[in-house]
């Protein structure tokens, strides 16, 4: 859902950005019209899918392209953001998801039992590549007489190629969504790994809840919560034989508050809301 | 009119990004409401002037940050451009315009007659740390898990300056602007500079017109340009006494084409257009 | 070895870029010495610990500055390589590795067990916002006419703050690592999480020695391999249990190449010959 | 001579990047030497012109690629200096030098008098594609575990694309300055254009030299400075008739003030000097 939502972020501002790009100029040398009635460019531009600059020079400003540059490496680094969850996801130690992997394919010429991210990793470098061409974008903006044409040469290459980069990485990516191999069970397993640690702070809303001050709260936990972690042994029987906490929370109070349902009762909401804003 | 429309564009893309920025979050740490209800989030949003981010995790997602970094960067840019224009203009052999120089100030400690474009020189050394901020920014975006804290260190340093750098050199530039002196008969001199050259395109489709086609025009045209840059000569005069040109034009239709009000002849209606347009 | 080999690059690097920004100049507004003879920009250069600039204007040029703020991003790069990797071997399903975290010392305030990796974060953002400096710095190399004063604003930001930025990190780098707390056992687990795949590539090699093609014991080793690690099995097992793979090597031979001395049966030559060099 | 040192500064820099480009690795997937002889990749690569990396893991770090892409994106920027340079002196308005433009070359399409500094230009606009390479080149250095393959589809972009824009424009700026054309007697006029202002430094210190304080002396001179230059008239011939200033200077005294072949004084040790080191 956070992808989703900011992707439609990038659509507004992509469109936006379009909007802003897509005008054009047959004003002559020095933006007069001398030669030329403003009807013509209005028909070519028209011709087009263009507007007509309401006003230029020489030439159409670079802050149009800047804009437009900057837009599509945003939209890279939110591309980058998503690749690189499943680099992490895809780890051997994590493992709970993972690039599909069709029979046949190598993962490394080398080690045959690899099945390397490469599709993600391609992403996250080709996002680099679009923000190096947005700095370029950006020192095209302040030319001389607002009309040289130092902008021309850099523009030639980075335009058209980052144009290809960003439709290549957004291809990608919706492939490696589309057909990406998910690992339930390992996520439930990675999340008891931290031997329930992850209800440490219901615990301690709960101690503050019966009385105790937030700091008091926070050392009674975090004495049992680091106990559990570096002894690998369970936060939840830890606590329950802590005479300092069973003061206020009796075992069966204890047990009721690791719950993973209680973390999931708000989400359904979540979800409704912005699928119904459709 | 070229920086009141670009300033007009910037306008845009701030507003997006300032909608785009304008959000809080109260969801706990992975965004689930676990120990608060939205209710709360609202309220707390609504005080602070924010809405709630319609979907959350620990943080709100850097891109919004991003996008408002990247567009504050662009500003700059065009606040650049427009002190570029300011330096060249002010520079001794051009002098078409200047800086605001005030009686008893010190244009340099070690020359007495210098009046150098300082505000402008400043507005171009910013823009340039804004590009830097904006690099910062975009690398901010793709966290681990969506939501690492690495972004904090760095932007505790660029939000801030970032807004003091543009908010600086935005009234920087309005005082500019405000006083700047103008030269107008020195942009007059600076135009005859050329010996007449500037009207070359008019003879060239006048040539056109008489039936020469666009090579052999351009060819009669560029050796007598090239003559007259060449020798300090007057472009008319020796047009005039050219008898390949004199073929195809009297004269008094040479005379003709050496008209400053042509050339101005349609740029009224570009200001009325958008200056109704408000 | 590699951080070490790394930062002995970055040492010749920065060796170089001080040399080069450690110049001064007394030669005047064009640098043509007009009031002052060279022997007294000697002696005050001298007095800073500087040379004087062999040739300048009015300013000694920006390409060593930029040099200088490009090496410390490229410096603050690498110890976000080696804060990345701390980041990785600290993840709860990784944990090969910590950051020292001391009694008393707090996590999270929401989450009372957490010890976030909050130095190599730190670092990772910082080096972000060296990167961006070195962006504002190359911008400043090509100044009008060799001299403007645009890149004074900017470097009145960039230049101490870049100073101030690498030395943090490069003091949060050092206790960073002088405290790591390291789990070799853990390292050992998560090798064994592969089921004994590292070994593929001396399976595949050894079956290439028997007289197979490359192709033939890709094809092989690669079946296997991925049956191990989709069903969890071990891939040794495995291997001695496939007729295609016993007609080329017996049990025993298998065996054999599952051997964690074989891979670091080389590495000794490696720090003997670095630490010799020394 | 400024272009010349600071070449020679890059020259240098760019030897340090190459040698440390220079290097090799055949040390197996995590640079253990298991299936191969260290002896072998030093045979490779003393083939192929480069020395062994002194340790590697599956690749060769990428500090060493990112320096050398800054080091081209800094000489591209002193490049872009060079051809700022150009392009100022070849105004219309300054015309101190012109890129050489050969008979039967078109300048602009519409314009037939027209000589545009293209060359310079396109210097300017593609150094800022090698500043976009560098910051690609940056973040190309912190891989997962000093290994991760996101690096590589970025820098078969970057990577050869740098060179082949840096070697570009090396050879553009080779032909641009072999080529240049020259105007000393313009250089002469727009000296003059001031009125004598610029050695208002020289009245200056005299009038220090004869008694008053740089205060009392800077109000004085600027005085006339500012009158000479709001009038155009003679410097020389204001600060003669001014009353106060007579007080301390003769006439006689002031004109030997103005004297062009004192700033060139000391001029002639500077190239001896540099020549010398050769």
């Amino acid at each position: 859902m956070l992808w989703r939502e900011e992707l439609g972020r990038h659509l507004r501002r992509l469109e936006l950005a379009i909007e802003d790009i897509s005008v054009g100029k047959l004003s002559g040398a020095v933006g007069t019209y001398q030669h030329l009635d403003r009807e013509v460019e209005q028909q070519v531009c028209a011709r087009l899918g263009l507007r007509p600059a309401p006003v230029s020079n020489q030439i159409v400003q670079r802050d149009r392209h800047a804009f437009f540059v900057n837009v599509m490496a945003l939209i890279g680094a939110t591309l980058e953001k998503i690749a690189t969850e499943i680099r992490h996801l895809q780890r051997t130690e994590v493992l709970e998801a993972e690039e599909y992997f069709s029979r046949g394919q190598k993962g490394s010429s080398a080690m045959p039992h690899k099945r390397n991210p490469v599709n993600s990793e391609r992403i996250c470098g080709l996002a680099r590549l679009l923000r190096g061409y947005a700095v370029t974008a950006y020192e095209n903006v302040a030319l001389w007489h607002e009309r040289d044409i130092s902008h021309s040469s850099a523009e030639r290459v980075i335009l058209p190629d980052a144009c290809i980069v960003l439709d290549f990485i957004i291809s990608e990516c919706y492939r490696l969504i589309e057909k990406l191999v998910v690992y339930p069970d390992q996520m439930r397993r990675n999340l008891e790994l931290t031997q329930g640690l992850i209800f440490s702070q219901e615990v301690l809303l709960s101690l503050i809840a019966k009385g105790l001050t937030r700091e008091q709260a926070y050392q009674l936990v975090q004495k049992q919560a680091l106990a559990a972690w570096e002894n690998r042994t369970d936060f939840k029987t830890l606590l329950q034989s802590d005479p300092e906490i069973s003061a206020y929370l009796t075992p069966t109070e204890i047990e009721s508050l690791f719950d993973y349902n209680k973390i999931r009762q708000r989400i359904e909401p979540i979800f409704e809301q912005l699928l119904a804003e459709e």
